[in-house]
């Protein structure tokens, strides 16, 4: 493990169904946090329509650019399920039938009506890929180098990464802490401005919000080493103390 | 109104807080749903990290290809809201304070402790942009051509959009309608590729679930012709009932 360099990931989510507003993404926050104790930071995410052209111009950019990229939705046996398609054309790869995909899927709809035509799409990959099981459907994802072409529901989303925790070289974890305040942060920001400046290694993000009639905000310090978020933590707390705003460690 | 055209948009997602899968974001359903009722088509998404460079490419890369750009997050007091200089910066613009929202932050704050130098960050915006007025925390957002500004705290961000309904030129609404059925959708993916193929100008979409221990799915036909939609909606109907599924109006 480099305990230097920062490993990287983009995500990219594909599914008019997102971009209408008629589905909540949720792999996104998902695989986030998965990659956080992957020691792998999430740098970007794109979410592009059920599009040859787009899905290729958001897979090769992200994939080029990043240690990893991960791909969601799009690969079920529907008309519209066109990922595999479109990342091995992007490649310019063909597009064959795993054996051990097509045997996993025999196995799985054995009892449930045997294996289709459409059902057997599920088991097309780009050429010269491998696979990342699934317990749940049958159906597995697809590794293609350092792209991950993953489930668009969650949960089979959800398995699929879990089934790869622990394989993917990475850094040391992004750690984070939160202090709760019931301060509007506008009469913090220098507070929170030194304390970022003066604790090397730490951002701190403030997130305001509204609840129960007040006005409060979550400051959320991230970094790599332990000792020094801890540090930058207590220090900030003692200042926004001194000023006459007790915080809330984990957050409100 | 132009009744061919198709108008486009992006949204740029701007934070680390989304990244880290801390924070689950809100708003690109919010507003693709907004934009599906003023006739706009959300095209694409990026969400990138509290960084002037991401944000600028992201920016003029989404605000160069599509009708409008709405941008989300960033536009707070504190030091991690760098948004407003980011997309400046892009621009080659320099940052000026508004009179308008200065007045407008002045009078929420005259109550609240008064109009500090952090506060006044708020009334910054990138030289020749105009305001969209915001009625819940005082903070404006801003119209700079056809990049649309917003706050990412989505009830506030759902103000601004609000403020902008009707005023944006766009095309006819994309109207869709959805069938649900207790059938995986493998086994009738020949019925939906072949009711899309003889339906023009309707999409549809196979969304599969798992529920009260079945599999179903929920197919979701997108037109901008209500007629058109309809019939699909009606054929499609017909055909999954020869095969002996009954469709759910509305969805399951």
């Amino acid at each position: 493990m480099d305990d230097t360099r920062i490993w990287t990931a983009g995500i990219v989510v594909i599914g008019d169904e997102i971009l209408s507003g008629r589905t909540q993404d949720r792999n996104v926050a998902q695989i986030g946090l998965w990659l956080n104790l992957q020691g792998i930071r999430l740098r970007e995410v794109r979410v592009v329509a059920d599009d040859m052209a787009a899905i290729a111009e958001a897979v090769t950019t992200l994939a080029g650019r990043n240690d990893y990229c991960f791909t969601t939705g799009g690969i079920g046996p529907t008309h519209d399920d066109i990922t595999v398609d479109a990342i091995a054309a992007a490649y310019g790869l063909g597009v064959e039938v795993h054996p051990r995909a097509r045997q996993v899927l025999e196995n799985y709809y054995g009892s449930r009506g045997g294996l289709t035509e459409a059902r057997l799409r599920m088991a097309r990959v780009p050429a010269g890929a491998s696979l990342i099981e699934n317990r749940i459907s049958g159906a597995p994802g697809i590794r293609l180098d350092n792209i991950f072409i993953l489930a668009g529901v969650p949960h089979i989303a959800g398995q699929m990464i879990d089934a790869l925790t622990g394989t993917l070289p990475g850094g040391k974890p992004l750690l984070s802490t939160t202090l709760g305040c019931w301060v509007p942060e506008s009469e913090v920001a220098d507070i929170l401005r030194h304390a970022e400046r003066t604790h090397e290694g730490c951002q701190i993000g403030s997130y305001p919000f509204f609840r129960e009639g007040k006005v409060g905000a979550n400051f959320v310090i991230r970094s790599t080493e332990a000792d020094g978020l801890e540090r930058c933590a207590a220090d900030l707390a003692a200042e926004l103390a001194d000023v006459g705003f007790e915080t809330v460690p984990g957050g409100i």
